[in-house]
């Protein structure tokens, strides 16, 4: 699928996404929940692309949203408002009111000030709010602490008591309607039992809040689906896993919210060769692509494969991978193992469909760079390299 | 100075410099370095907003670029070609081109194939380049392993006997003009003598070259200079610093390039309260800022004092201030001392002037925040905050 020939023509360095592939990961859930009553809903900040959006609407996605914008979004490529739901520890007022006037189907609440002010909110609008609450089961997703969530001193969500209490005094309220309970404990599981083992206590408080008299419907067991970055990271049996879903969730609605599972191994950061470069023993490759399109080495050690059309056994060594950001902290690979290349040699970041265009900067005044997707075999720009100009306006605007 | 009457009516979040506090700095190394030919190049990298260097720029300061578009931001505000320097391990051809057209100061070369492809290029425009090398030193700047960049396993410039066979070669040609000698071994020293010990070893080199005929007159020290982020944290003095490399490199025109030094101290990321929370024991605050609008603490680890305007010791505690954005590594400083919050409290995180908007992103579709000037007291709106619709500009001509 990755032909030289497809991109040859395009300036480097760029995204790429196989929304084929995509499909096929976005299938590959919906098939496992066949049967029951479900609901996927896209993580949109593993990547918010509008193309990618739309793609995904058609192919009946939802989507969980983290801010107003992320709602924005969706709104704009056409999805339906009950296909919306929203998270984030951080709503304001605005946010809560946003969400309430365009009547989505339900706001995850992250604690009890904010369900406070949704009901105050949801009263101002004479209007009743659809809420999940977040409970943090305390499960060890055994992932990255950066992107560990489930243990209860962690920011996100609020311990099955508190939990309770909340729906109780939600439930007595005449602004609020609590129609869903929601978990998410991490991302990037390879190993799912700690999702499977939430959803176990999550299910059992569910249980005991409809005995008194709540009518939760909505099971939402977040995302954190992990997907194989190196060749010997074994991806988890989706279907197995939903299956052990399902059979414990049988009289709800199972709700999920894949983000890197549907786009990370579906995407490539395309970037070509400046330089090679031998500082005493050490090699480093310098590449056009950097920190600023891809933090997730930097940030989270990330490793993701890198790969070139050459294949020069003979000729390999290890070499770290780099961008032209100036701190030693721009890498895109260490240690991989690259045949000898020359200038303007491609080299192709794998699994960069996730977490990578949404977190890019602008430091060292680089330009966003541009997205393109291959649909069919044809590729298609889906977002244009940003200009200097657009990157500067608002400071020429108050200059 | 930082005076909540004059940012009351500004929506938060917002970057705020103070740029009296941005003169002192710039002043104070100017007048270190009284007596002696010299330039000061700002590290446009640390905070490249325009009016910032426009600001700079009136106080005769020079601007040390990393790429193509930092040179077009100097050039923008009116800085003099001779004012401007380029560095940057990934110059690619167009960027030497365009900055040979533009007849800067000098560019410094990061390694062998660098120099032979600026060689071609000035012969192509029939010009000479005039040139620095960047030496590397190996030695250890003893900083965060992100941001030391002068040992020898670092991807940044060239040993000194790599060095010596460059400059050989670049006086030997017609399109080259090897006038400057370059060494940068890492941000954020509060304890200079690292760069004293590489500027010895420089200087001698520098020396040798010149014995053997080469005519090296800008002797280059790169940034480095650290801050204090804390309280505990003791600047390193200025004035005994330059007062030592000016013993040693009388007989040139010392070229100094601070960035952090001169903006760091002088920013503050303003935001508000929206919760607090308390998870089990741990309390967190939740702002309306987030890792997207300053990341260093979560990429380096990096400590900001936070200051609020009550003062209230008695219902102090520590807490976590942490963002909106979805995930754990989400966080503006850990373990910090505040007094109980209220929802639309202020929180100031010092010392976010440098390294500090250049990296944000839109990480969870959040727009770019506005900057804010004080000069001479009043308040200046230097960068409109982005919009929604400029933000997914190149998204949407796409769809
Ligand atoms: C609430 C919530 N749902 C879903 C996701 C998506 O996670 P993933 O991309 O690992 O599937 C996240 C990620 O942070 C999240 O916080
Ligand atoms: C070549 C060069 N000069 C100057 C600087 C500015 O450093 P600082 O902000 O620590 O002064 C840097 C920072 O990375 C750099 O790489």
């Amino acid at each position: 699928m990755l032909v030289q020939e497809i991109i040859k023509d395009i300036k480097t360095p760029f995204y790429l996404y196989d929304f084929d592939a995509i499909k096929e990961r976005f299938l590959s859930i919906k098939n496992s929940l066949n049967g029951v009553s479900s609901n996927i809903f896209y993580a949109v900040k593993a990547n918010s692309n509008l193309s990618l959006l739309k793609f995904l609407k058609e192919l009946d996605s939802g989507f969980d949203c983290v801010s107003v914008n992320e709602i924005k979004r969706a709104l704009l490529i056409g999805a339906k408002p009950y296909k919306i739901i929203f998270s984030g520890v951080a709503k304001s007022k605005e946010d809560l009111e946003f969400a309430l006037q365009e009547k989505i189907l339900y706001i995850n609440i992250e604690n009890q000030a904010e369900l406070d002010l949704l009901e105050e909110c949801a009263k101002n609008l004479n209007t009743v709010a659809n809420i999940s609450i977040r409970v943090n089961p305390n499960v060890d997703a055994k992932t990255h602490p950066y992107i560990s969530t489930g243990l209860k001193e962690n920011k996100f969500g609020v311990s099955l008591d508190v939990a309770r209490k909340m729906y109780l005094k939600a439930h007595k309220s005449e602004y609020l309607n609590p129609i869903a309970c929601h978990f998410h404990i991490g991302s990037n599981l390879l190993d799912l039992s700690p999702i499977i083992q939430s959803a176990k206590i999550i299910k059992d408080f569910v249980t005991s809040l409809n005995s008194a008299g709540l009518n939760i419907r909505f099971f939402d067991i977040g995302g954190g689906i992990g997907v194989s970055y190196l060749k010997d990271e074994i991806e988890p049996n989706i279907k197995d896993f939903f299956n052990q879903i399902k059979a414990m969730a049988k009289d709800y609605t199972i709700c999920t919210e894949p983000g890197r599972y549907i786009v990370a191994n579906a995407g490539y950061l395309v970037t070509k060769v400046l330089y090679e470069k031998i500082n005493e023993n050490k090699r480093f490759v310098i590449v056009d692509a950097a920190m600023s399109e891809l933090i997730r080495p930097s940030l989270y050690n990330a490793k993701h494969e890198i790969i070139c059309f050459k294949d020069d056994l003979a000729n390999s060594s290890k070499a770290d991978v780099v961008g032209g950001v100036c701190e030693s902290g721009d890498f895109l690979a260490k240690d991989v193992v690259l045949p000898s290349l020359n200038s303007q040699d491609y080299l192709i970041v794998k699994s960069a469909g996730a977490y990578g265009y949404v977190m890019s900067s602008n430091y060292n005044s680089r330009t966003k760079i541009a997205e393109y997707a291959i649909i069919n075999g044809k590729i298609k720009l889906i977002n244009k390299a940003e200009d200097f100009m657009q990157m500067i306006k608002g400071e020429v605007e108050c200059l």
